[in-house]
């Protein structure tokens, strides 16, 4: 059933090819002193950070500026953040990127004026801000990780091999406006935008496959799971299709802005899984999710096959027509491995760089979360991380 | 594929069997002054009007009152409420009802500090506010029109036999709060659970059937469309099924309160329709609806066969094989009129209380909207309507 919950996500969005002009409508609401926050530079090769740019000045903005923010961005980084936006007295954080630069974005607003270390505060002992934030706007070029519309921060602390995110109680702390332009995303590379397409897949998954129950999320989930997958099949033929890939961005979007987890338990073990093999590998997130998440799900199908098997019949249109439950459950992992395969997702560890030998510290840095249908033992976690390299 | 379009719905639901008590979170953030509005008095009998009396003198509000807002809200109804909220000062309006209550409210917010005519401004010149407007929280006790979260506010005038909806551009006009309780709805009598559940199936369809591709909402929709065909058989068998009731209450907020409608065209004839003859008849909205929609539906088939078989296969389960596309299009809409049957609903004008003598007059009230698979001409308002008595 629907248990008890609270919902609200007031992120302004502007979507489409057109979108960035809105940059004038939003910063007229904030202060003059911006710091603008980006990644690796593709933004000043494409020309989206001179368009930025150029509206920033013409709005009389005085812009301080943090790059490269790396796609999984560290702690020490954070640090650097926080001292920039604190001598520039930001008034407003214009993350310009994917979601590494989004996330990166907010993890600088609640530590701006934290005077307890942020990483022990938020990532170690997970509690929520007692500061003043600052307010974040947020120009999307790259889709996956919803971070547009939602409250978290994934940060990493490459001293002590952790990949942490952490999702922000208050909405305030949710991006104040994002600008969803399609067109950004048609110079991905082809890697990253499948690697996208993996991500907001298993968003959907980590928040459908826990509860006993077939509720209104559950249909939602499936409706957008069919979306994903269709349009992932025509952008994975035509790079350049427009509509494919606008549909991907509004998905993304909306498989992680809060919506689908209203009232149910989640499970958020392949994020868990691959965190924590991201933070042994500096993998891509959307790879990492890809090279476990089957040997993780054939695991604990025996523990879920009544919505196993929902999987296979809604999502995957599997007949169940005299089959067992489990084998049509079964069918379902098969159909989604296939579409995995299609997309030439990773799907072994050892392809990202992974060996043996850092098993038993991927297995050790795998939080444990028990909302899915297995609570999982440290030597389940051992052998669905030897399954990965198999 | 997906248009260019700006989404924001800044609502916070409180959504439970608990959630009243949140109204405690929320009244400090305005001003003493409260006008309470509701509708004939269920409130009263079932304690909810108690109870909610009781938290606002716990936050020491000074409250006045609109009640007998009528199911089809008035326009003199409208210029007396807006007379008491001047009179009172209000800081905020608190609509405890459903989507009738909770519509009136946002009328009266929009026209308290207008200097013009409402009625006149609103719903015959469609412009929007240009003054101050009053924040709404809402304590909804009824499900279906997803007035709880959406800008949109339906005002009738019987002298001139309209019935015209207003969907505001300003997300400020929608409710600033509202508090979902499922377990307020177990007491509504059945007629009307039947009606709030085919009206928030038909605004699901007003947003489907439009529109030449196949997008994230189409894919959405079909998922919020079997969420409520589910829960809608599980509640007409066991009207005291908490789960099922909740189920439907999340789903009618989704399925009108602008998601599914972005970047696509949508249609509303069915609205249109049903909404110039309940300004004839005074007839629950819900079955309205049900009354016109078949024979609307069966008309515009043939210009939109491709959705209408998308219908048919993806929401009805129908197997297209050894069919036409128009064959299996018709099975879809058989199916569903299968499950309008099941529940019951109206599916003929004349139980609505309408007569032969009134169809040019509903004809002539029935404004045309361009976003469907067909513009009506008269002559197809008629022939619908007179369907309709079939």
């Amino acid at each position: 059933m629907l248990g008890n919950f609270s919902y609200c996500n007031p992120t302004k969005l502007y979507f489409g090819d057109d979108s960035l002009r809105y940059l004038n409508a939003e910063l007229p609401k904030y202060g003059d002193n911006v710091v603008l926050i980006y990644g690796g530079g593709s933004i000043k090769k494409n020309g989206i950070y001179d368009e930025v740019v150029q509206i920033l000045k013409d709005n009389g903005k005085h812009v301080a500026e943090i790059s490269g923010v790396m796609p999984n961005p560290t702690v020490d980084k954070l640090y650097e953040g926080v001292d920039i936006a604190r001598r520039h007295q930001a008034d407003l954080l214009l993350a310009v990127g994917g979601g590494s630069v989004c996330d990166y974005a907010k993890a600088v607003s609640v530590s701006v004026n934290c005077a307890d270390d942020p990483w022990e505060k938020y990532y170690i002992r997970f509690e929520e801000p007692d500061c003043e934030t600052l307010p974040v706007g947020c120009v999307l070029t790259m889709v996956g990780t919803g971070s547009e519309m939602n409250a978290g921060a994934v940060i990493t602390n490459p001293h002590t091999h952790q990949k942490i995110g952490h999702v922000f109680a208050d909405e305030n702390i949710m991006p104040k406006f994002s600008i969803l332009n399609p067109k950004y995303t048609l110079t991905l590379p082809r890697e990253q935008m499948i690697a996208g397409i993996y991500d907001i897949f298993n968003h959907i998954c980590e928040q459908y496959f826990s509860g006993a129950d077939d509720n209104t999320s559950d249909y939602l989930s499936e409706g957008l799971m069919r979306a994903v997958i269709d349009a992932s099949r025509v952008a994975n033929q035509d790079m350049q299709n427009y509509e494919a890939r606008s549909n991907l961005m509004w998905a993304a979007t909306w498989a992680l802005n809060t919506l689908l987890s209203r009232g149910k338990s989640t499970d958020w073990m392949v994020h868990m899984l691959g965190q924590s093999v991201g933070a042994y590998t500096n993998a891509t997130h959307g790879m990492t999710l890809s090279a476990v998440s089957l040997p993780y799900y054939r695991h604990i199908l025996p523990y879920g096959v009544p919505k196993f098997k929902r999987f296979a019949v809604n999502v995957w249109g599997i007949d169940p027509q005299g089959k067992t439950d489990e084998q049509t459950a079964l069918e379902g992992l098969a159909a989604m491995e296939g579409w995995m395969r299609e997309l030439d997702l990773v799907m072994n560890l050892s392809a990202l760089g992974a060996t043996e030998d850092m098993l038993d510290g991927i297995a050790d840095g795998t939080i444990v979360l028990p909302g899915g249908y297995k609570v999982l033992e440290r030597a389940e976690i051992l052998d669905i991380l030897k399954e990965s390299f198999a």
